[in-house]
């Protein structure tokens, strides 16, 4: 347990939005998935005869995991921080930043 | 140096169609980098304080080094292997199998 | 101006949630544009002389028209529906609305 | 039928690379239906009503037929054009043009 402090990630203002524990744990153990296949990809690519197209297949198999990491990470923060927005009055704030991140797709 | 043998991935046949070495390492290092990208947000989520669009970005950006990855080993595989195909005689089999790999996108 | 009624596509339950004017006036404005944009890939397809990757330039871009109008949509939908969704008490329903909806990325 | 003359937008130098006319065909019956779906967008939005989500995703149905006529059309020109490119000897040309137009996803 840690506790937040003014220069936690999650504080916004007088707001505390750290990721909800639960969207934590999923993303956790997505990721450590993810991770686990971009390393085989490293180790098929260790040999001579590695073939193109098997590696863009796994390429693309680990961009998915990835993808539904975010997905977690995603719905966490619309039910928790999004949802919630316009009882804390910062709308524009979280809605910019927000689209500003899944510019990046 | 590795001597391919019939089992090797990149043996079509009679043809090899391993993956251009400079490809390959190319590959090598954009994963390198990727894999150490992903590491980093993978210790962003052992902090309970995590803020969920922090972590949504280096996610996209993660992707978008795996997607560069996949550029490097796609043009190795057009330069080296589809331009050569007719003279191979295996177009359909190429493509097919290249066109479900870019399915994943 | 129309009365929305019960039967309206952005009533929900005793809420009514239809898109923002400004939303609606913008993606009007994007989608005129693709349209456009659309029909002179039709003609390009009349000629038989077309060349693949002029096609599959001017798709692209296309797409990236329509993708800027889910933006806005989106944009509109965050700020007027999801921030909102708590007060409402509608907050898990509209999540998972959204998130399928982006699932067709 | 068109007598292709040498400003013929598929003339590239000595050879002529016209899209393969099945490739034509399958294109435009594709952004035919792509094309009225997105005029049944269009009227969606003529309606004050309308609800958010309904046009995300009908926007994203749009950007997968158009994605399918890409698929046609790569499909067409990585069979006639790429996979003839080493006796062309204008590999380097066609892959660079290829990795380029497909950047655009």
């Amino acid at each position: 347990m840690t506790t937040t402090t003014k220069d936690s990630p999650c504080v916004h203002g007088e707001h505390t939005l750290c990721m909800p524990e639960s969207s934590r744990k999923a993303a956790r153990r997505r990721l450590a998935i993810a991770h686990g296949h971009l390393e085989s990809i490293q180790r098929m690519l260790e040999n001579p005869d590695v073939y193109c197209v098997d590696v863009l297949k796994q390429l693309k198999a680990v961009q998915g995991a990835l993808a539904g990491t975010g997905e977690v990470v995603l719905r966490g923060h619309l039910e928790a921080h999004v949802a919630t927005a316009e009882s804390r009055g910062d709308t524009s704030e979280i809605v910019n930043e927000l689209m500003h991140a899944l510019k990046y797709t």
